[in-house]
């Protein structure tokens, strides 16, 4: 097989997202498998992009959360 | 209210992730609101880590697919 291309994405997050992103991957863990921030990150974006293929998500209430981050 | 802190995280995506993150963006957009693929980022931290504490989420098939990523 090929090696895969890699895209390399630069995110800011506050520090309350960046605290529950190191709470998730702490969740994930265990004492034989670490998680990374990374490893989370990946897994968040491949749930929210097969539950949004499958009209799973209230659109609306995702946009009003992201007006409320902005905030 | 004070300035909030911001943390930059950088995540590796491979191709298929990063389309994936592309679509979703687009799938939230509207002629009247742009939806950045960092947006897509924040709400997707966001909902897994509610969902990881909420236990709505099988840890098992978390872990599963994390492993499948990474072949």
């Amino acid at each position: 097989m090929p090696k895969k291309e890699k895209k390399r994405l630069q995110v800011i997050l506050s520090e309350e997202q960046d605290a529950l992103l190191t709470r998730a991957a702490y969740e994930l863990s265990s004492p034989e498998r670490l998680v990374s921030k990374s490893e989370v990150v990946r897994l968040a974006i491949e749930k929210i992009a097969k539950e949004l293929e499958e009209g799973r998500l209230e659109l609306a209430e995702l946009l009003k959360r992201l007006e409320a981050q902005e905030e």
